[in-house]
């Protein structure tokens, strides 16, 4: 059976990042380990980890992106919830077979080989969560 | 200097604990640890632990909590991460020093004795969060 290991990020979307690390990593005083473009998400993002998870400061790069309508929409704020999972193909299969709500209903692949999914807010009580195999 | 230790939970704010259970304890198979009223926050609390962190599902148990008002402006969702930090009074002192705004100047104590204090969202980049000391 699939197990969720750990909760692997939490990601808060920011209007600017800048401004965002001088809470984060000045005040707060956690290392930021990479700020870094990812093209694939339209994004900037900034990893910043604690005791092997991470937080992630998101900022939208382009206009249409779903991050950036979230971000007109809702405000800077919490965005979503990654759980590392040992096997997302069962899992997702195991959603499915409960009616779960899936945005991907099949693993999509990131440029540097992490496998995940992500699942409705409407299926798991108004979070959208990510789900990671690393 | 005061240090983050990790990230101790991720709160998801729900109008039914039971039907969010469907989704974390059911389909996911996160064991439920424990599902009580916490009169002092005025909530019903599920906490489901994940290798050292946790998610913790809240409703409102009254109208005129922060928590409700929070619920019904913007619907159920995130509602916060709590970050464990090992000397917490030292730890406002730090962000009182960089003007960082906080919903708790002084450490709060919750009735299983863990000291506690909020930084408002404006100071996080939208965020609301919570410190722990344990």
């Amino acid at each position: 059976m699939p197990k969720i290991k750990a909760i692997h990020h939490v990601a808060v979307v920011v209007d600017d990042v800048e401004k965002a690390l001088t809470f984060w990593r000045d005040a707060l005083g956690i290392e930021l380990h990479e700020l870094r473009d990812v093209p694939a998400e339209h994004a900037q993002v900034a990893f910043l980890p604690i005791a092997g998870a991470e937080i992630e400061l998101v900022r939208p790069t382009t206009e249409d992106s779903g991050l950036a309508k979230y971000l007109a929409k809702r405000g800077p704020g919490m965005h979503h919830i990654c759980l590392e999972v040992d096997d997302l193909q069962g899992l997702l299969t195991q959603l499915k077979e409960k009616n779960v709500r899936l945005i991907n209903e099949e693993p999509r692949v990131a440029a540097d080989g992490k496998q995940y999914a992500f699942i409705h807010p409407e299926a798991t009580g108004g979070a959208l969560v990510e789900l990671y195999q690393i």
